[in-house]
């Protein structure tokens, strides 16, 4: 049965690609592996997981090194930190659908640059993982995903097709007819707590327990939705109280930015920032409050790699 | 001649009331100093100034360390920290003139509601001082005051007489016939440089260089304007280019928010953010970024005292 077969590359396999890869492999699906720093280690001895949902390993898992050794497959999964985007022109193979699970906004339209729109699908990942050693990633909580068309609104059968493959994997899935609803509602969540996390050194249950800082996470999370609106996605106040019931009933997280920025690595914030304040601008709606975040972090994300 | 033996009290024998107050005594006032934590010392041994206008020391000086003791004075300088000023009813003399030079806004509302209005005058000083030891004070740059009526406009005989007595002793005065414009143009400077510096661990120099922080510094400085226009302050594009044009001759500083920060003193948040937001949204003006800093700094200034 074709469905059972469908072939899964994984282009980066960290936190988000080796947690779903890992999870797909284990589901049945044929899962193809591309490896940066990890090969080595990952082609030896395969991918260790531990999660809230159990721990497990695979100790055999097809891993390349290069792009070009891939074999041709159905769905090429887009696992990449957004500040890597400049290498996906050699990543990307010539055939499959491509669904980016990033951060941010641009993503599909980047990657529609390279591949055409027509072979892109786009969605969001909420969550909480992250590669604590070699091959070895550590899950948190959460890992559902929502998935949406890029070049057309609506829900296609190809749609269906991959989400019932991370069913299969236990993974929660909901599909949505239009894909910019669904960024725009991450990013009221991932703009104040990614940004605020770094700036003020907090995490988040620190932030969301804090009156001014409460308050501010809210004001922010006002401006997303207005930028949301100006760009004629329909997010209201209830995208806000859902948000903060969610970061409530959060386990203490540091948000990916925060752990990319204690590592010393680059920080997602075109995806996350520059481009949603970007499409507000064009739509003639100023965001201040996002703005002042954005220039906060670019000065910290330039001295914290500068040292 | 009466002018030439004129009698300060100062209220608080800081980076500020103990520079200001060497200064007037060097120069021939009768000088009468209130002593917290460094009474002890400076009763023994006087003040000492390293200042870039010519080291000195005040071998023997009048030292108090209850304001009960101190003897009418002509004129009472109140270089309190704002964050002490809920001790001002017992520190405030029956009678004198009352100067405040202290931070942001709100000191003389606070001082005549204790004393009358009458008896109050205000200012602000731009000095780069800091206390380096007990009765020790190093004065880095600047020094000059400005000086205005503060229970109606204009410039009269007695500010006159306070401006001679500082001239003796080389600092620069202006006199302002409005205070209010005095007190919101510091706040142009004081709200993005204090505010910036503690929530970006940064001196002035890096943040008036990097070409992000610099953009919102202006930015910022645009709300004070906003919100002074809104309190019929006529404060325009020019003060933030003299603003920014003396940030940019300025030696690398550290603000003094900065340094209670890192001194793990409480912050002068109300008088120089709280206050100001305030007014502006009494006069119907928003200004989200100052309220994003304010904000960001109450979450600081809390876990700073806290740990």
């Amino acid at each position: 049965m074709r469905a059972m077969q469908r072939r899964y590359a994984i282009i980066g396999t960290g936190a988000l690609g080796g947690f779903y890869g890992a999870r797909l492999q284990r589901a049945g699906c044929e899962v193809h592996f591309l490896v940066h720093s990890d090969y080595e280690h990952v082609r030896e001895h395969g991918l260790r997981c531990d999660s809230k949902d159990g721990d497990f390993r695979l100790p055999h898992v097809h891993a390349y090194q290069h792009a070009r050794d891939l074999p041709p497959c159905d769905v090429v999964l887009v696992a990449l930190k957004t500040t890597h985007n400049h290498l996906l022109p050699a990543l990307l193979p010539p055939t499959g659908l491509v669904l980016t699970l990033q951060n941010g906004l641009g993503n599909e339209e980047t990657i529609a640059a390279i591949t055409g729109a027509e072979r892109v699908v786009g969605g969001v990942a909420f969550l909480c993982s992250h590669k604590v050693g070699p091959g070895h990633i550590r899950h948190l909580d959460y890992g559902q995903i929502t998935l949406g068309e890029f070049s057309a609104p609506g829900i296609t059968d190809r749609l269906r097709a991959i989400a019932a493959d991370f069913e299969r994997a236990g993974i929660p899935v909901r599909l949505e007819p239009d894909l910019r609803v669904v960024r725009w509602r991450k990013l009221v969540w991932n703009i104040p707590f990614n940004g605020l996390s770094v700036i003020l050194d907090a995490p988040t249950d620190a932030l969301v327990r804090q009156a001014e800082t409460r308050a501010l996470i809210l004001d922010v999370m006002r401006e997303v939705v207005r930028g949301a609106n100006a760009c004629d996605v329909a997010l209201t106040e209830t995208d806000i109280t859902q948000m903060m019931e969610y970061s409530d009933r959060m386990t203490p997280y540091q948000p990916s930015m925060k752990l990319d920025f204690d590592a010393g690595r680059p920080l997602e914030l075109d995806a996350i920032f520059a481009e949603p304040l970007r499409r507000a601008q064009a739509a003639g709606v100023a965001l201040p409050r996002i703005e002042t975040l954005h220039r906060q972090l670019t000065f910290l994300d330039h001295r914290n790699r500068s040292r």
